[in-house]
């Protein structure tokens, strides 16, 4: 590990002049004090974040980054690997269902390949950042060596630095990778000191007895992997390239003052291993949903974080946090809106705050 | 009660063959099946109420009731009377929260007066629909005449009919009026057979004294009421004009075919007495959100329903459906626009859903 730079760069603080004038301006408008309930502290927050009186995300940025995953020789998956390669062609292609959000959205999606074990289809439009045909297999040694991790995290802070140069107000990271749920979870795991029964889930759609088996493989990743919680020895051990870029590309974003709308289990672990580097990103992070997958609760409360949906989504990709995107609009599209008291001639509420006489 | 029409006109029932082709496209789109969570199943069952292979959520329309209540002398509320006028001036002004969100989805905003208390400032664009200088007291008295519920009932009707001719694919029905947390409690309370103290809440911002006031004016409004459940009769004895035009825009919107995204805790309990009428009206509401007012909890468990969202707002207008919205959009895009597992060349799951050997 020769190359601190990405992890010790501090993240800035939020700016506190904006955060204050942003509460001001809610408590003055057109509504009971609170009645928007959350939609209230996020249009706050992203005024602190951008500092600026009135927040937009018109332009959203979306990364996806793709990497396959050795640990599906030990047949941890419901999906063949080849699924990887064939989903990034689908993503360019406009046919997944993050393409088809960030058309909704007009966004715009940026695929990173950092390593397919079969070369993915010739496609226009891959941001080739090819570490290795995939990483080795985790439940027999570490998945991958420091020089790829530092690879993929460096990865992941192009990608960011690439948003930022784009003008990108929202930064979105997703993912693909058939097996990275196992991955995740070793990951989490290894963080969190949690067994492995408590984080594995059935991913894309492993039965009783694939989960049992995908239990197994996580208990003997973790006996060799051993103690430590060091965020960059356990990505190294455990994690996926994508895993890695995703760290690098949240730690990144946040260097560069953009606030950063983290999707599902996947994304969730690799914030927290960013976190772990470094505290302040977390303030930076909002949450999109809460997966189905059963050890993102876990994971988010380890991070204080309250997801803004919960509709039993599972699919990664950056697909929860880009449907969510559209109640960061709306709590912008109100804050910036609405008219005061004073501007309406609308009355504000009793001195005694309602209490009868 | 002569007029006995509305409520016994037939809800049609939603289309099977259409409900059935879109179950089977969903599971053949380029994803784990089931990995979209509520989103499959909300464009399904658009499919089923539009009657179409690819729904559609372009044109909505937000229709928002406003009445005032005479139980407001009972000092029941956080803030004075006049609100409920100025605040429909604030509506067509463009500077209330359901304004903002009407032109945030490019929705139709139509405001509907059913009386104030005070006449609203002149203002063009509101529909006038007035039936009383607001109800009567419901803890003295009967809230309304028989005469004048088919009053509101009819004028809630008209108001989906307008929605239909205007080509609605959706509709939200919202609401204001100073004091109509007591009485959609109080109808809630009797339909539901619960004491006062489980389903009153603070309202726009009730302190503990004024809750406490509030329970024993609901109290004194339940006992005078008596023991019936028949919904036509506690809509007259406690409802407000505005709650029983809401019921009737329910059932309206659904005669005609139209599906439905119910807001927050006053457009939940006049659904609850629409659908005590017809129970078929359920098949063709969404919910679009768990309001912070404690008693939505209760009325929600009663129709069955999981709302969308669970952000804290407690605003009313039709603003927490508003922000939902944007929910519908995205599983209607999900489901028109994902590539099948054919037609991108994806592999589909092993046969034996991923369970290792």
């Amino acid at each position: 590990m020769t190359d601190t730079s990405l992890w010790q760069t501090p993240i800035p603080a939020l700016d506190q002049n904006h955060l204050a004038q942003a509460r001001q301006r809610q408590d003055g408008l057109t509504k009971p004090p609170g009645s928007l309930g959350r939609l209230e502290q996020l249009a706050i927050t992203l005024c602190a974040q951008q500092a600026c009186e009135r927040p937009s995300l018109e332009r959203v940025r979306i990364a996806v980054f793709a990497a396959d995953h050795g640990v599906c020789a030990e047949r941890v998956s419901a999906f063949p690997q080849a699924v990887t390669g064939q989903m990034i062609a689908n993503f360019v292609a406009g046919g997944a269902a993050i393409s088809v959000m960030a058309r909704h959205l007009g966004a715009e999606l940026e695929v990173i390949n950092l390593g397919t074990a079969t070369p993915p289809p010739a496609s226009q439009g891959v941001v080739d950042e090819r570490i290795a045909a995939g990483t080795a297999n985790l439940a027999r040694g570490p998945a991958m060596s420091h020089a790829q991790l530092q690879a993929a995290l460096a990865a992941g802070d192009r990608a960011a630095g690439r948003a930022a140069e784009g003008g990108a107000q929202l930064l979105i990271g997703g993912e693909m990778g058939i097996g990275n749920t196992t991955s995740a979870a070793a990951v989490a795991c290894a963080l969190l000191a949690e067994p492995a029964e408590r984080l594995a889930g059935r991913g894309t759609g492993l039965g009783d007895d694939g989960l049992h088996h995908k239990i197994q493989v996580l208990e003997t990743a973790l006996a060799r992997h051993g103690e430590s919680r060091e965020p960059l020895t356990v990505l190294a051990s455990l994690g996926g390239f994508e895993i890695a870029a995703l760290a690098g590309f949240l730690l990144g974003g946040a260097a560069r003052r953009l606030p950063i709308l983290v999707d599902g289990f996947i994304v969730s672990v690799a914030a927290l291993a960013a976190v772990r580097m470094q505290p302040d990103l977390l303030a930076w992070l909002h949450f999109g949903h809460q997966s189905a997958e059963p050890g993102h609760a876990r994971v988010l409360r380890a991070l204080q974080a309250q997801p803004l949906l919960n509709l039993g989504m599972r699919l990664g990709e950056g697909s929860g946090a880009a449907v969510a995107v559209s109640l960061m609009r709306a709590a912008c599209a109100l804050h910036n809106g609405m008219a005061s008291f004073a501007e309406a001639g609308v009355s504000e509420s009793h001195p005694a705050a309602g209490d009868a006489p």
